[in-house]
């Protein structure tokens, strides 16, 4: 576990860029941001698949020149099997903490055909900055189709980037 | 319509990720940072299609924490048909000064196999540049391939990934 | 050639997103971020096809408004031709530092199905932080499948992001 504290005093801001990528299977509701949403689908994982906390948590990580997520919940661990993600974010959450770290603000795109991001985007920008310890204001979620095209257009599979800024918590 | 302004003063920076895709279809041009470009086909949509100012307008509003594109320009609204993309990045450019931010930098990718982009990289970034009231060295626009892979490397789609900075306006 | 430092000078940070796409070959060994690797498989280009190393190149010298790296190593130079991806982003690194700028992050995603990213994620750290004449802890690199899906996801291709923080040198 590489010791970002030591190495790298916060004293200035950093960026982390995540995405993530999981298929589409037979189910009746996915997870985005740690919201349970209606859906003709579910998504396959290991976890509860919430595709846009997993991006959260590989961008703050990868903002800390830190290991991602499979390095600290990789799948072959049973313990991580149906897995709330919520741990994995709130975990990412304390190792910036540690670093110094905040928010400063944290931009996601999830791409899929369904379900529609404008009616849940608040929920999933209350919830995701409820995991982060930030305000919403500071949190943003935006959605939109892949245009039918390859496999998140097909309905095959949901993709979410995230983008975040960690600033110096002093 | 949230209130960025009030709840989140422009003390420090922020940073939004703009994707946009749209399909190719019949025509002979394409729009891309408002320079109208030939091409051996169009984009399709319900605006003018420039897929390179809706990534930048839509990585605006996420470095706000605002609503994205399709909340304030839903396709839906008959009013949007072939409407100016111009309209779109700067309504958010002015979002953005109202919440007392101006633009660090701006760097995008184009990533299609056709048109090439180098040929028109210098007037799309005055364009842009002009469009969010930025110098033309604020302003990057970078383009690709994809390879030959996938929607857009057989010429089915062309994909345009944003990611801007935005500064205290004081 | 355009001149950053004239119109710009290094007052506030600047962001840079890098995009790169390799398809596969025939082969025994990959190059990720100036570091050889085993894989089943080559990735095939005019230089040795360094996606790592290229979506960094790129993400530098859009932060720096700069043109791209196609604009300065163009493939139809036969000079390119095998030539070490280390050149250009040591080149990119130059055009930083003349202005004005030093890395202040770099965070990567190299997303392929193998070679696996975890077992050589340090060593590929170490290579590239030396490459920017940065330290280990503001390098990332982070790996991750496509689950199966499009080209990269079937094995044909191997795609990197890369999101690099520029700040003043000073
Ligand atoms: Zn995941
Ligand atoms: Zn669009
Ligand atoms: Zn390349």
């Amino acid at each position: 576990m590489s010791s970002v504290t030591a190495s790298n005093p916060a004293t200035s801001c950093r960026i982390g860029l995540g995405y993530d990528i999981h298929k589409t299977g037979p189910g009746d509701h996915v997870w985005l941001g740690g919201v349970k949403i209606d859906a003709a689908f579910s998504l396959v994982g290991h976890s509860d698949a919430d595709v846009l906390l997993h991006a959260v948590t590989d961008a703050i990580l990868g903002a800390l020149g830190d290991a991602d997520i499979g390095h600290y919940f990789p799948p072959s661990d049973e313990q991580n099997r149906h897995r709330k993600s919520s741990d994995f974010v709130r975990f990412a959450a304390e190792r910036m903490q540690s670093a110094g770290y905040k928010i400063g603000n944290v931009d996601c795109n999830v791409i899929c055909e369904l379900p529609r991001i404008a009616p849940v985007r608040e929920v999933v920008r209350e919830s995701l900055a409820d995991l982060l310890g930030a305000s919403k204001s500071q949190v943003s979620v935006k959605g939109r189709t892949n245009e039918k095209q390859d496999a998140v257009g097909e309905g095959r599979a949901v993709v979410c980037q995230a983008i975040v800024l960690l600033v110096p918590a002093t």
